[in-house]
């Protein structure tokens, strides 16, 4: 027999799983689409479904499954639920934990949000074992902050804390999801960059392959490869999505004292092209007893395997790995 | 024999000291000045000869002390030195908690920067018992902030976490004697209050008794006293400062997810002048999910003796008082 934690990230599109051993290894993986099920319990079904025939069909040693970790937007850990995500077609507040455990009676379900759980996995199986203080920084369609403290995740009281996508860069910024203005993530994100590339075509003469398209045709991976190609307004983007989050990183490494941050998600793919101009303006910033002390990382997992390791180790991590 | 942890503050003026029981009674009391002693060992000296003759001419039970617990400006509970104080006259790193463990060879010895020691002064003998997770901020000449997560000092990976005073709110705002711009303690903060007080002058004709003065007539206090009396700069004064200090305590919400923030020191006496806008502003610029959850409160401890029960309280927490 061998004991492995399933790790189920859920997003907005796709909800990925797998089997992970204690050394890291996905030895069964799978995935079912989350926005084709309107209803949760609906979804669910299928999960198991899907999750029961990979397990069943694994043809080396049995697999013991000792636990399920999950991440999701808007998980809260000290629930259990998905509360309001936006990303999501469930509306409303779901059960998951509860309802996961209708399923899997005798095992811990444990659910955390996304950036929690990258956080976690960091710490368990990546770039971070060993470090007690450090944060994680999801760059996907939003921001996301996942916060470690002597060696715990900080939930704060209610298990919402870590929204520094959510800290004001401008007071009358730009407008955010969440209603108000301003928010680090309306630039420094994948949409974020995408909305300062927009505004850079009608405040720059400077040519561009982005001129002349549709808004739709605009995205990070393209504005990503067009600056790798020389496109002087996407190389500008990074530069200046990269000076907004350094100077909020230099706050946030203010009030927690971080030994290292790692950035995560599609706009951390760019590289040097995002490192480079958050490390510079991060520094520039920092107060002088910080200097030169924080460090600024990749992940240290595979992209495509972060998300369920991070789940995984939700579970991995109880049992002191 | 009473058992009393010995609290010390050590402030850029005076140093106060008490001897507290485990009921946070201050049972003997004391002070030297700090700034007659450009030499860190002949202020030691004189505190130990003064604190000595206060425990000894104490009439009743004996006192036994069981431990020495110290506030300082930029004291570090790692390291037991205070680096580079701008406020105090020994200059570069002071290696405190040694020094006094050559007086007090056979009790815990402990520092922590001033704004922790009045966090865990709320904590054990104030308003923030039973609490897992708030925030103290002090406003005095400067900003500082004590920040406690699941119940602990948030120190960071080298004991400076809790800067929140040197997190930005105007990227080309006032000069801060950190050497950047725009730090919230050029805002809120006593000395951050007269400058906007003498700015307002400049960019307003309203009538204020302040007009005509000397800058350094100029005071809090006298702002304090001013505005009761319903001098409409000095009101103004203090919105703006809620303002602008409810603004920061929005993002500081957002990253740790507190339940309560207390507010202390000479700027915090002011009561509803600077509670109300702080509040509001707050709110206002709170994410729905922490909208009308966080306190905003004064400390619980009288403000004469909160620096040094919080000083005490470092020794009293370890007796899981």
């Amino acid at each position: 027999m061998v004991e492995v934690a399933l790790g189920i990230d859920i997003g907005g599109t796709n909800t990925v799983y797998s089997a992970v051993d204690r050394n890291g290894n996905c030895l069964v993986n799978g995935r079912i689409s989350t926005n084709d099920y309107i209803d949760f319990s609906m979804f669910l079904q299928n999960l198991v479904k899907s999750i029961n025939n990979s397990i069943s069909s694994f043809d080396q040693d049995k697999l013991e499954l000792i636990g399920i970790g999950i991440g999701a937007p808007n998980g809260n850990f000290f629930t259990g639920t998905i509360e309001y995500a936006p990303n999501l077609k469930w509306t409303g507040i779901i059960d998951v934990v509860s309802s996961f455990k209708k399923y899997f009676e005798n095992i811990p379900v444990v659910l955390t949000n996304d950036a929690n759980a990258a956080a976690i996995g960091e710490k368990v199986f990546g770039s971070a074992k060993g470090m007690k203080d450090f944060i994680v920084i999801t760059l996907g369609t939003g921001l996301g902050s996942g916060i470690v403290v002597d060696g715990k995740v900080l939930y704060g009281k209610d298990g919402f804390a870590g929204e520094v996508g959510h800290t004001i860069v401008y007071y009358d910024g730009r407008e955010c999801g969440c209603g108000r203005k301003g928010c680090l993530e309306t630039y420094a994100s994948a949409s974020g960059i995408k909305r300062t590339v927009i505004e850079m075509l009608e405040t720059s003469n400077l040519p561009s392959v982005f001129r002349g398209l549709n808004e739709n045709e605009v995205s990070s991976k393209k504005i990503f490869e067009a600056a790798t190609k020389g496109d002087q307004i996407s190389i500008d983007a990074f530069e200046f999505t990269g000076k907004i989050l350094g100077w909020k990183l230099a706050d946030v490494v203010a009030i927690l004292n971080p030994e290292a941050i790692f950035l995560y998600g599609g706009l951390a793919q760019a590289g040097d092209l995002i490192f480079n101009p958050t490390k510079k303006h991060m520094e520039d910033q920092l107060l002088k007893i910080f200097k030169n002390k924080v460090k600024l990382l990749p992940s240290g997992l595979s992209c495509e395997q972060a998300a369920v390791l991070g789940a995984s180790a939700l579970i991995w991590k109880e049992r002191g790995i």
